[in-house]
């Protein structure tokens, strides 16, 4: 009974349809204690708000001018609609008067500066009003009204209130008689892509077809010749080639989507576009994109990414730069390239369960994206190396302030995440303590989740149902999670033959009190990566489950390139550590470089002593929460552990 | 007979005294048929030559004005200076009139554009002439003097042309009368040092010991309180704090320079400082600052060096960052930093030979700084790194062309690097076919050293004296130089009775015809870095004699990381490389990763397979002079190469 693969339209649950606990309970009250609020705290201090309140003079320019892309305040109505975001999610968990009422503020201040026609933009309206869609290259326009406009869906969500949602609309209907191909408009589209999948938001709250073709028709012209950058540079007096990052290429614009084979330029603006063009593809069951996207997909994930997740190397185009090089310690990979990352991921799991893209979403979020954040929810990290000599620190704030309210919001609205559904399937594509609430087949489910996951490999599903039904219950099955076994009601299942595209596809009548027992072991295992990437020959990085582990010296001294994985990591002992909820270290068998009794010299014919000794390794997500000090994820590899 | 250490006086030969041929000499004729014209040919379109012509209309700014310290223009009559220098040396070996003709056309611009009280200065007379003197911080005045004044004595020397020189002692007396403690002068010194040890040279050229006063007034001055820095900022209308560098460490002007015991700041600077701190410490016997030097030695050799004698690893300060910071592929380890290490060490010689200064001189020499230069002597490394993914080449020119001139200059003059006398002892501090003439105890003699070193370590003198004389022949072992033998006229020495800090002194009366057979086992070595140097951990980097070896894509083919040194490169074959003056390759046992059959992952649990093969080696200096590529200076260690 099962449609085929290419029909299914899976959608993620409503972020209300999750009730969390565990770790991601505890990032979550940690968002709702500090995060939320610190976001609101900040964009008030950096004057942001200043900037919509149109009863006071325009603020003008705040902060110095970016040779490349005017001045971050340029972006700052994303920041706030980013803000307004996590504040919506965090209202589902924990209403708070006083941050909805600031919201509220907000909302308003915005109704009042919105322009007759529908424009809405505080740079543009307030700082350099002449100016409106002279430069979609550099202007981020339409980026602003994209966060604006996920901000508004939340909001909307969360609080029942259309005010934003409304505005937004209103913005939207005019993109619409701006951006055409009719006389006079525009065929253009941004420089830094966002507005496309906020649109399919949009249109998935407000049920209007408009907005999915808006963006669809933003996502089609995107690198088409005549290039529209090109073409309107010239309209505006401006020499096309005095474009300082010289290649449409950082904005993924160098040619029509469906022909992009190399995932390239600035990170973050490449996830937004292929998360954008994922959207349209499940919309519009379109192939042609889902190909495109499969082979950027491959690309990405098998030459491109770190270990953690963290895309994106350098700090030049905060983007890509060739193949296999992922240098460790200058790693620019961005907070918010790997939350795009996992926004790309979810949205390749449209058309269906497959863990090829869930394995990664799964990895990026726990890493990558997750490091971004402080335990307290109070500090940042901006750009997550994977290695620090101790001088690389969370920060409260930053000039560019992008990441602090994107990781909040994709932890604030993790439960969407984590469970998806189709009509007659529901799919678990991450594990982690939480009730899901959905109606499935006719049915009203509540599927709860017991487990210590990412912990513990211990989980447990148990159905209520107000009436039987039959549908299918697709969990995936890590590639990395060997020996994991499946029981339903206490029978066990054949996982060889159930699994398609790594799920594990129970289909069966459930009925209220079905419940099912998956197991996957957590056995710490060790990484290689292919040997074209340089900074990691003869290095190996340890990973539990998904999450990647790192040594730090506040656990095990200075000096963490003098450490030598010898033998098998199977056999590390994992110990709780105090005071992280519960997060398990790991005690692995080492050698030690001696650089005690070296001597003065700065180089010798022999080379150091070593020693063995126990080297703690923790989560690489929870680095730089305690004491200050080095921090190593890809180790060296000794000839044991090397099998050599 | 011999004088105490601290009573002696070396100085080095002066350029003409000595002939050259090996290596060196190969080298002098790039420079000769090549460097020197390219050098002026390339200052010439730059502009640097219309920028002094008082019949042209001042250029006025050609480049964008840097942020940090003006215009790289500013500093235009120090490139002119350091290519008439290498003008000068390079008519020793082969006159040619055109080149000497040009050099004389600039000085005669230079005559014609020095103000009537001597002060001379291409941007201050003729771009801002209402700002001399207003900013020594940075504004390179005295800097552009020293090397006006390295190239006036060298051109005198050279041509016997007093022109120059005359301009430059104008220039000089001037400075005497603007500097110093008494009303209206200033106590200031140069932001970039260079003006201390060009004074020492126009004082020994001249014999005017007030042009050394005034080199060791600038040397006294330096980072005392009240900052002069400061005092004039205040002056002249700026903000102190606003200095784009934040810190007087940057300028090594933090403190007084006998209190400094860290090596600090802009690595150049601190090398040129250091040198006309020797120099002084050597004129006038002043322990105080001969005391000082060896502790900034030590701090620099034994924790801040590369293996190449590079020094500076960062591009953000030009310099110095933390201890035992040494990254390899993000190298800055400018080769006018090298340069100036071997300036330095030689000066440190100046108060008796020491291997612990000829050493590093030689190591600096031969690696860091001659990689600076392409064998054709046509083009040019700024930055100096240890590893290279195959993008970093050789240029024909830089917008800061500090460097071409420096290098040539440099080894146009490495005769006097190689000989130093003092009263009754010459002393050996490199080796290379040469011939020296020398006064010495009253006699006349003419050293033969026959040798093909660095590629072999047999080398052979023979004295032609005009009457027999008492002397000592003192010549450096290196410390690496294991099972180092001598013999005299025949007759084995036995080295440990003769040898003094590192040096096989042999005192006696000599007599023409008098033979004396050196030779120094050139095996390959690995050697280690200390622990502390994160970036080196597990690895080896191979020396033969003072070159360091590197692997290059050229010989083995990509992923140069794959390489794992195994056993002893004791046991390495020499092979004369093609087309290379008779240089030496080491094919080396190693096992190599296997890219080929990994697969398309991009991690995965289990190692690299690896297969036994043979490394080619080339000495460092060489690289990038074939088909470009990756290169590696510090490979893989295997486990039987550490002996673990």
């Amino acid at each position: 009974m099962s449609k085929t693969r290419k029909d299914r339209q899976f959608r993620p649950l409503p972020v209300p349809n999750v009730e969390l606990d565990g770790l991601f309970g505890a990032r979550q009250d940690a968002i709702c204690d500090s995060t939320a609020e610190t976001l609101l705290d900040r964009c008030v201090e950096a004057g942001m708000v200043r900037a919509i309140d149109t009863s006071q003079p325009s603020p003008g320019i705040v902060i110095p001018l970016q040779p490349w892309a005017g001045s971050t305040q340029m972006f700052w109505d994303s920041d706030l609609g980013k803000s307004i975001e996590t504040i919506a999610y965090s209202l589902y968990r924990r209403p708070n008067p006083k941050l909805e009422a600031s919201a509220d503020a907000i909302i308003d201040m915005y109704e009042k500066m919105q322009d007759k026609d529908g424009y809405l933009n505080a740079w543009f309206q307030r700082v350099q009003p002449g100016r409106r869609w002279t430069n979609l290259r550099d202007h981020h326009e339409l980026y602003c009204a994209g966060h604006l406009i996920e901000g508004a869906v939340a909001y909307y969500q969360a609080t029942g209130k259309r005010k934003l949602l409304d505005i937004m609309c209103r913005y939207a209907d005019y993109m619409i008689t701006v951006f055409g191909h009719g006389e006079g408009q525009l065929p253009g589209y941004c420089g830094h892509e966002e507005v496309e999948l906020a649109l399919v938001k949009l249109a998935r709250v407000t049920g209007e077809k408009k907005y999915l073709d808006l963006a669809k028709f933003f996502i089609d012209e995107r690198g088409r010749e005549p290039h529209f950058f090109t073409e309107e540079a010239l309209r505006d007096g401006r020499d096309p080639k005095a474009f300082i990052q010289k290649t449409y290429q950082y904005n993924q614009a160098h040619e029509p989507v469906r022909e992009q084979t190399k995932v390239v330029g600035h990170a973050v603006r490449a996830m937004y576009l292929y998360s954008g063009m994922a959207d349209i593809a499940t919309e519009y069951n379109d192939d042609t994109l889902t190909a495109a996207l499969e082979t950027l997909w491959d690309d990405l994930t098998a030459k491109q990414m770190y270990v953690t997740g963290g895309i994106g190397p350098a700090a030049s185009n905060e983007g890509f730069t060739d193949y296999y090089d992922l240098p460790n310690e200058s790693a620019y990979a961005e907070t918010c390239a790997s939350v795009g990352l996992v926004f790309w991921a979810n949205r390749m799991l449209g058309r269906g369960p497959d863990r090829r893209y869930a394995d990664i979403m799964e990895q990026a979020l726990y890493n990558g994206a997750m490091s971004g954040l402080s335990l307290d929810g109070k500090t940042f990290f901006y750009e997550n190396p994977l290695e620090s000599a101790g001088k690389h620190h969370r920060w409260t704030w930053h000039h560019c302030p992008c990441c602090p309210p994107n990781i909040a919001r994709l932890l604030a609205s993790i439960g969407s995440y984590m469970y998806a559904v189709a009509d007659d399937e529901i799919a678990v594509h991450l594990y982690g303590e939480s009730k899901a609430k959905v109606e499935i087949a006719g049915a009203k489910l509540e599927l709860a989740q017991t487990t210590r996951y990412p912990w513990d490999g211990a989980i447990r599903f148990e159905a209520t149902l107000d009436k039987p039904a039959r549908f299918a219950l697709s969990l995936r099955i890590p590639e990395w999670a060997e020996g994991t076994t499946l029981a339903v009601n206490g029978e066990a299942v054949d996982l060889t033959a159930v699994t398609v595209d790594g799920y594990a596809r129970i289909e069966r009548e459930w009925r209220s009190g079905d419940r099912v027992a998956l197991d996957i072991p957590l056995t710490a295992r060790a990484l290689f990566a292919n040997p074209n990437v340089r900074q990691d020959a003869g290095r190996a990085a340890l990973m539990r489950g998904p999450l990647v582990y790192c040594v730090e010296a506040t656990d095990n001294g200075a000096g963490l390139n003098g450490i030598t994985l010898v033998g098998d990591p199977a056999a590390a002992k994992g110990t709780e550590i105090p005071d992280f909820d519960g997060a398990i270290a790991l005690d692995v068998a080492v050698q030690r470089d001696q650089a005690e009794d070296w001597g003065k010299s700065l180089y010798r014919t022999s080379p150091p002593a070593s020693h063995d000794a126990t080297a703690r390794f923790i989560p690489y997500h929870l680095w730089d929460n305690r004491e200050p000090g080095e921090m190593l994820v890809w180790i060296r590899a000794g000839h044991r552990a090397r099998g050599v």
